[in-house]
């Protein structure tokens, strides 16, 4: 907090809801940061709830204010990433503010970025009340995550998800694995591809399970959002594969990269603005992330069961003895019909917390 | 519930209190239940609090009916198992009952041991109010679960305890593995080894992780209760190992067992009275226990740790396709330190729910 005083509960309810309106539009505004916004009026009553558009269109603010219209004035903006004092396709938030009359700002975390930054700076400048830190760790756990981690880092965020028994098996002896965890969980996982930019899977992944890795509702049909598809290895991707038929996909658009280097996969992907990745196997990829210390985000489906036998969930991770071993912390576990969703990071190093500092 | 309406908060919460009493004296009762008693007196308020001694000494309701006097006349006996009805190295419970003019009496669990059991009916038949069923299914999986178990199966019960790294591995590449979990799940390890009557583990695992196989206090010392260390496998114990140490066990009684059949381990340890088996390794054993349908319970310490190779929870479990797969029930998950705690059971077979029927 910068101020002297906690949130009130009316500001943490506010930065609730506008963290609820940027999940909304989660995976529709990248590059941008999906942020939210809540004005509150002079007597504290929600006056309008914005989250960004897609590029080009208006940020959480001024879609916000817009709601609000004139009672904004003497109001309270709370937000979840600090407002942007740079005009890019739109003209920055800051002044939008200050027009609007806004007299309190309640961010919850800090621009990382340099070109952006300062909006606070500013507002407090106009003589705006404002304080930093409501919710921040929630929020920075949420949509803006990934892109806080590449503002800060310079890479996309890369969320690896596997679905294992309790023996830490991806697939019987026999290869097969449909299914391993439940219809729920499967759920989930849809819904976060359609909030990622990017799904990378390797071509063993391809050769053995034939994904479609698209993004898609209960009922089978397609979310409006596809992340773009990408398969990593040196082997082709059979003509017949469901990835590569337009009636599987909607699209057959797959991005093929000939390495098996994380770096460089992920060096190729941020040149095509990817903030969001979301590495889904198979064990020989994931064990080469893992080695790199590239993965920012382990989600681990466990479905209680045990195999015995079968493929692991992570291949060779450059670890040898147990004093290397590569510790996570744990954010949150929860059940999901009958399984069982860790939602870890690694501990420590490079890639370690995406907190605000 | 036998009666027609649920049980009251007073009961309830006396039904608490004996089956916290029941927990104290788990692990010292074997082969007899370890059961709990709580006696209200006429008023409701709590007269006496007991739970079954060493064998040869009294019984549950014996010992809160010392302890409640005259104040159990026209009271209330709330009590984890249905009271015997037979006359063993003690007289019948349901006598003492009677004696000290109970008028009603609360029971968790039935007893299924034929001998045993109709200790309600002879109750009812006596005038007393009865009525079975209060927390059943909570004091079904405490002290009581492994004595239900072989009551009914004739076998004892086997809780199979690994600790393994969120990827499914038991140690490294190089076989080190102190430590994979923290201090605070081994801890909790000691303590579930002192309410078990043996600890069983394979040759291999002797061989390359030398345990001492005991039950020992955060300081180091014993507890008073130690359980049968058995050793399963047809190579030697070496003279050297910290299992056959006195000045490290206090005792070098170890039991082996030259075989790898579960069903011949757990015949020899039934012949010796054991009720309550901990398996705690190594892979090949546990896959042979859970391939020979006899592990009741799972009991996954997972470490939020990737290893990328090394040995794995379970060997070989006779699972060759996914259909075949192993699926378990959580019972419960929990955190203990930074490791997470899973607590499940064979979700079909024979080796199914122990809840009363």
């Amino acid at each position: 907090m910068d101020g002297s005083t906690g949130p009130d509960r009316r500001t943490v309810a506010a930065m609730r809801r506008a963290l609820a309106a940027s999940v909304e539009v989660h995976g529709t505004t990248s590059p941008n940061p999906a942020v939210g916004c809540v004005i509150l009026d002079r007597h504290g009553e929600v006056a309008g709830v914005g989250a960004t558009a897609r590029p080009g269109g208006p940020h959480a603010e001024r879609v916000a204010l817009a709601a609000a219209g004139p009672r904004a004035a003497g109001g309270t903006a709370v937000v979840t990433l600090e407002p942007c004092n740079h005009t890019g396709r739109t003209p920055p938030c800051v002044e939008g503010l200050l027009e609007a009359g806004i007299a309190r700002v309640h961010a919850a975390v800090a621009d990382p970025n340099p070109v952006a930054a300062g909006g606070l700076d500013r507002l407090r400048a106009a003589g705006v009340d404002v304080t930093l830190g409501t919710l921040a760790d929630e929020v920075a756990l949420g949509p803006l995550r990934g892109w806080l981690h590449r503002t800060r880092t310079g890479r996309p965020h890369v969320t690896w998800k596997v679905a294992t028994t309790l023996d830490g098996r991806v697939a019987a002896a026999d290869g097969t694995s449909r299914w391993i965890t439940g219809p729920a969980a499967r759920g989930t996982v849809h819904d976060l591809r359609r909030r990622m930019d990017a799904i990378v899977a390797g071509t063993g992944t391809v050769l053995s399970d034939d994904p479609a890795l698209t993004a898609r509702r209960p009922d089978g049909t397609l979310f409006d959002h596809q992340p773009l598809r990408v398969v990593v290895g040196h082997r082709d991707v059979p003509p017949g594969a469901r990835l590569a038929r337009t009636d599987e996909a909607g699209t057959a658009d797959v991005l093929h990269l000939r390495t098996r280097d994380p770096g460089e996969v992920l060096a190729e992907l941020s040149h095509r603005t990817v903030v969001d990745v979301l590495l889904e196997g198979g064990p020989t990829l994931a064990g080469a992330f893992v080695a790199a210390g590239l993965v920012d985000r382990v989600l681990v489906h466990l479905a209680p069961a045990l195999l015995g036998a079968g493929p692991h969930a992570v291949g060779d991770a450059g670890v040898v003895t147990i004093a290397d071993i590569v510790r996570l912390h744990v954010d949150e576990i929860h059940r999901v019909g009958d399984d069982v969703v860790i939602d870890a990071r690694p501990a420590s190093g490079p890639t370690g917390p995406d907190v605000p500092q």
